[in-house]
Order: C-alpha cells, then structure tokens, then sequence
C-alpha cells in the first residue's frame, strides 16, 4: 500500500528545517525587540468568523477555504490567514482592557487555502504577521512597516522595494468611491461582470481587477490620494516622515488598494525586484483596519498588521543566492572499534551531550573505516575514537578532522576539551 | 456579532507563549546535542493514511479523528499523532536510501483529536515527538529513552518515574499471544464484548481493559516476559544495561503493553507523581515499531520513537511551581514630552532596535506620569527620557529604573550604554 502526501502541501525535510528555524527565531527575536508577543490561535476556528464578510474578495477566499464539520455538527474552518483570528482572541480576551496599550501581537504558523497549486503557492503555507491594536497613532504605522523591512533585511535581502498608499479614513473614501461610481458607471456594461458588481458592492476593487486593467478608463480613474481630507494627508505624511526618518525609502502608489471594506489610511507592499521572480513580486502586505474590531464584536479600536509568508520568503532568499548561517554539522562523532568500547558508547554519548556537546555514534555496527567516513560525511570537527586499550586506560583518542592531528584525553575532560577547542 | 474559540481549542496568549517558545527552543537543543533533526508534515493526511490499521485501538482513534472531504473530494484527516505522517515521509522521501543512517528525526507542532474537553485533554493539543528509523541497535532504544528523560529533567521536572517493558519479538509475541489466548478463552464469555473481540485480534489489549480489570483472570494472565526467547531477552538487558550506565533509573511493568500491532520489543513510559496529577500521570510514551515502515508501504526497517504532550508538561510544571526562565521586560522605554521629541521617537526606536535593543515607547500620547508608570509596569530596566531640551542638545536622560539614577547620554551612544550595564 502506498501512501502520498496531499497535493498542495510538502514535507520541511532536514536541510531545510533548519533554514525555518532560523527564520522563525529571526521573527521572534525581531519581535521581541520591537515588543510584539506571540499569540497562538487554533488551526480552525467556526467558519463565521472567516465568512462574516461581504465583497468579491471574501467570495474568493470563501471558495478556497477548508471548510467541514466536526462531529458535533459545528462548521470549522481551517484558517486562511492569520488576522481574524488575531482580532476574534483580542475580543475574547477582552485585550482592550489589559494595562498594556496598544497591545502589540504577531503569529508565526500555517495558513490554509485550497488554491491551485503553483510554484510559491501552496495550501498549506506559514506566514508571519504581527498586529498593534488600540493607537492611531502613525508612529506605530512606521513601526509596524519598519519591523516588516527589517525582519528581510536582517536575512540578507536586498533590491526590496516598500511601496505604500493612503486610502483615506471613512469621510474620504465615501467621497472616493462617489468619484469613482461617477467616473465608471457610464461605460460600466464595457466592463466584466464581476466589475459590474463591484460598482456598487466596492467600485475601488475595479482597479484591481486583471480582466479589465487595459480599459483607458482605468487610468483616468479619480486616485484616492486627490480625494483625501486634511486629516488623512495630515496622517499619510506623518507615516512618510516617519519612513524617511528611519532612512526606509518607498515609493507612493495610488493604485495599491487592499479591498477589504475595513481596511483604512496605510496600506503597503513590500515587493522584490530580480532575477527568479520575473520582473518583480509581492513579498508581504499589511495595512490599518480601524473597523475589524468593532465588526467582530469588540469596543471600536484601531489597528494595523502585516503579513508575510515565509514559503515566499525562502524562494526569494534562494533567487539571491543567499545562505542562512544555519548550525550545521556535529562537534563530535565516537567512533567504537570493538564489543566493550561500544558498550561503553551510549554513556560517553549521554556525558557528553550533557555538556553541551553535539555529537554522534555508529548504530549499525560498521567497520572503522566506515565509521570515519561517517564522522567526515556528519562534518564532525572531532572523531573520538575508543578502542580496547583507550577504554582499558580511561582516554579518547581525539582526531581533529581538519588537520589531521590526534591527542589522547581522559573520559571527563573531553567536553571540557572540546568546548576551549570551540571557543578559539 | 459575537466570535468564539471553537470548544475544546485555546488560545496561547503573551506571557504563555513565552514558555512554549522556551520549552520548543529546548527541544530544538536538546535534540541537536542528539543529532536528530526536525521534520514538518502537513497538518493533514490522506484519511488512509491514519485509517489503515485494524483492532479495536484504532477503531477508537478513528472515532476520534477529524475528517473531511477537500473540494477535489479527497478524504483528508487532520492528523492525530506524528509517527504515522513521520514515517510516511520517510518512505515517501526514500529516507532508508540517505547516506545519513540511521534516520533519526524530531518534531514539534499541533496534533488534532476530537474528544471530550478536559483538563489536560485538548482537541488541538502539541506534541514533541523523536522517531528513529534504520537501526536495531538497542543503544538506539536508550538513546531515545534518555534524550525523553533529559528534555524534563533539563526543564526542571522531579519525581519523575520511567517505566519500560518489553514486548519481544514476533517469535516470543506468537507464543506470548497463544498463552494468553489459552488463559482467557475458557472464561472469555465472563469479560466485556470488546475483550471478546480482542480474543483473537489482539489479547494483549485484555490486559488494558479498563472494564474487566478487576477479574481475577487479569493477575495471573501470562506475563510476556515470560515468553520472550533468548535473542528478545539480550535485547531487553542490553537497553536496561544502558540506561543503568547512564544513571537513569527505571522500573520493569510487564504489563505496559502498547497495543498497537507493529510495537515490539521495548516499550515504554514516563510518569510523574505527586501533587496536581492525582496520584501519577503518564507524560509521554514510546517505544520500537520493526513492523510500521513496511506497513506503510516502505522496506522492512526498524524503529523506535516517542511522544509527549507540551500541554501536560506546562501542567506538570505547574504543579512542581517551576517558573521557567524566560526572557521578559524591556531593555528600555522611551518616554517622550513635547511635540518635537514625540516626533523623533520612531527614528530612535528604531536605532536602538537594530542594535539589539528590547525598547517600546508610548503611541497613546500619554502625559509623562503614565509614561513612566508604562516604563515600571513593562518592566524596564532603564527610562530613555528626550524633553525639548534634551533635543536640542541631542542627548538622552537615562534614568535606571532600579536605583532612581540619572545620566545624560548622547544619541548615538545609548545602544553601547545600555549593552554595557546588560553585560555588567
């Protein structure tokens, strides 16, 4: 009987594993930093919470969700990102009212998306987010933006590119979207008919749609950016002085609309440019989504958050060539010649590892030679040998595989030994 | 509209998740000084996949398991343990043909079962789990055990109790099987229905019967110890010899019997006594699977692993009052007074920041007294204090929460300041 993995979905195989660990403590330690914390939500939760919207894009993310029921008839769905489920635990805990403000939380974990699969996309894929609650501040807009830019740097990217928009609080997006019905609903019957529905439901999502984006309409269309109101430019320019002060450069597009109804004032990308995306990619996006708490039921508050998956994030890491300083390879390996020294193995394995030591041994009862080539094949910087005499006598023979030269050390002094040797 | 956590699920909030970072990043050492690595499967499998073994403990995890159709009409199955899902990696990887032998790998993450909600009992729960694949070698059996015993031990956990037993081989299992058929059959109509089905599927899982354990039949059953032949006995010693070696005490229970098919030979369990638990709880168990690989569709290879819940050992620390040392509280807070400094915030946060340092900073345009009531009850150990004048001089008043005293520090020199008095 055979059975195979489900389509959409991989294996982290060793080799790679380390690569996801020193990503993922990358994000804790940035986070830390910066004073976010970790938050862990379940994998479901009830299919309401990621089925309360309306629009066209909910649509689409409904269609991909994984959606079922447990045996008690209740509907669960996998989550398909992080954000809801963030802000259902924030209501549920009545996090508005801990002494810290804003409370500031970020979530490393799977996502799920019954998408077609394709190279970066998979349906089950992990993604690093973080979300400040409870300030409207654009200080914190900066902050949030900076921590996204910060957390590539730091792995080494280069050739990122922030891009970010204002949409406007509530006044100056109804005024927008009035410009828009205007400017589109004379010549709407020459568009899709998703658009036709989105005139109404949410005209800014037309700008994004990829059957229509020739459409000379498209480029005269009203930008947001002419339609917002003094308090909004007030706020767009804080966070731009913000960035520059920081020395993030970005770039302003009117067009990079994110078109959730609750999404408000700052919204960004961070793209890539370069060889192994095509001309150029989406790494992460984020923005302020001052209604998202108040529509799953909490007090009014302000928010903001990114997202980011790391499946991406590792394509764009290999596309630069860029190797992560993962820990690799053993401090030691025994090698046993002989009954009693590998009887003796499982103890000096256990002493040593207690120290601190990273070291293995031959399980497959294989000859010296083999054993040595283990300890190479393992990048082993020592080979301990024990054979009959060196046990009789209470030493390791000590090979540095390097260079070749050996050293005969006692039982108890060879953690010791390895550590100074480590420390040089 | 109101949201809830799905029942039976929890949310791991800040100030939890702390110690579930430190306790994986535990595992992470621990299992590196061990060189096994990390593997990450899919959250879900093929229903087959869990669904392929027969007996009466299988019925009942499949009772358990949450499954559900994908939209292409798969069967799927959030998984309900690790080995099966590890060992289908394997065999899908062609794991048994890596020069690296023997395979030895670990995981950490979510597993899925639906039952009824209790204390310890979740229906998303993690388990750490070690599964080593490719040798017969019973040092490897210790290894295992040991690597178990050091990760509670090295958290901090006392009384802990190991229990281990040993199943035999296929040989010595038939005869064992055959004894105890011939025990039990003349009075088999006095046990439950479910013991009479195990009669001849699975007589072991008598012994584990939670109805008829009081019958009298139930003490004087056959021991498989008893029946083990010569090569199951050395076997046998040679784990006990050392774990022994390794001053690592453990009790023999004939009757733990983990029933499923494919264990043999060692078997085992870690328990804890005393306060909080009951009398004793089991916290993890393991033990060799000759027979899994093969079943699964891969080449006759040898195994051996366990796993242990996280949630029961945070109970079990809990219990024992071990406060595990993580990282908490700020290197600094920034506390800014006036517009000008308030504007220069992010620029110096994010300064710092890059520089290692743990720092926040007020986004809610506090007066100075809560800014500094925030420094207190983040938990600072120094407030960053920028007033106009401080600005214009381009320093900052550092002020160490501890003691009340006051320096002045330039801009460009406080992250070397305070990674001194870190490093003091």
């Amino acid at each position: 009987m055979n059975f195979n993995i489900p389509r959409g979905t991989q294996d982290i195989l060793p080799g790679q594993s380390e690569k996801w660990q020193y990503i993922e403590q990358k994000a804790h330690d940035l986070c830390r930093r910066y004073n976010y914390k970790e938050i862990r939500t379940p994998m479901f939760e009830m299919t309401e919470l990621f089925a309360r919207g309306v629009g066209d894009t909910t649509d689409i993310v409904q269609k991909e969700m994984y959606t079922f029921e447990d045996r008690g008839g209740r509907s669960l769905t996998l989550r398909p990102e992080g954000t809801a489920s963030t802000v259902r635990s924030y209501v549920e805990n009545k996090m508005h009212g801990w002494v810290y403000q804003p409370v500031k939380l970020y979530y490393v974990g799977p996502m799920f998306r019954y998408e077609r699969p394709q190279s970066g996309r998979m349906r089950q894929f992990v993604q690093f987010g973080v979300e400040a609650m409870g300030s409207d501040d654009p200080a914190i807009d900066a902050e949030v933006i900076a921590l996204a830019m910060d957390f590539y740097k730091e792995l080494g990217l280069t050739n990122l590119k922030l891009v970010i928009n204002s949409l406007g609080d509530k006044e100056s997006r109804t005024n927008h979207r009035e410009a828009l019905i205007k400017h589109f609903e004379p010549r709407i019957t020459e568009f899709c008919q998703d658009c036709q529905k989105r005139l109404e439901k949410n005209p800014l999502r037309i700008l994004d749609c990829k059957i229509d984006r020739e459409h000379e309409l498209m480029d005269s269309a009203p930008s947001i950016l002419e339609y917002l109101n003094e308090a909004s430019k007030d706020y767009f320019n804080s966070v731009k002085g913000y960035l520059s002060d920081m020395d993030i450069p970005y770039e302003v597009d009117a067009t990079l609309v994110r078109g959730l109804d609750y999404y408000n004032n700052t919204a960004f990308e961070i793209m890539i440019e370069g060889k192994g995306f095509g001309a150029i990619t989406t790494l992460s996006g984020g923005g302020r989504y001052n209604g998202l708490v108040e529509e799953i039921g909490g007090p009014v508050t302000p928010g903001i958050g990114f997202a980011l998956s790391i499946e991406r994030l590792l394509m764009a890491l290999d596309a630069q060539g860029i190797e992560l300083p993962v820990q690799e390879g053993l401090d030691a390996y025994l090698i046993v010649l002989g009954e009693e020294p590998k009887k003796r193995a499982p103890k000096i394995l256990h002493d040593l590892r207690s120290h601190g030591v990273v070291v293995d041994s031959d399980y497959l009862d294989k000859k010296m030679k083999a054993q040595m080539k283990a300890a190479d094949r393992m990048n082993a910087a020592y080979a301990l040998i024990l054979g009959e005499d060196e046990l009789a006598e209470g030493n390791i023979l000590v090979k540095t595989l390097a260079t070749g030269d050996q050293e005969t050390v006692p039982f108890d002094q060879i953690s010791a030994f390895i550590e100074q040797r480590k420390g040089e």
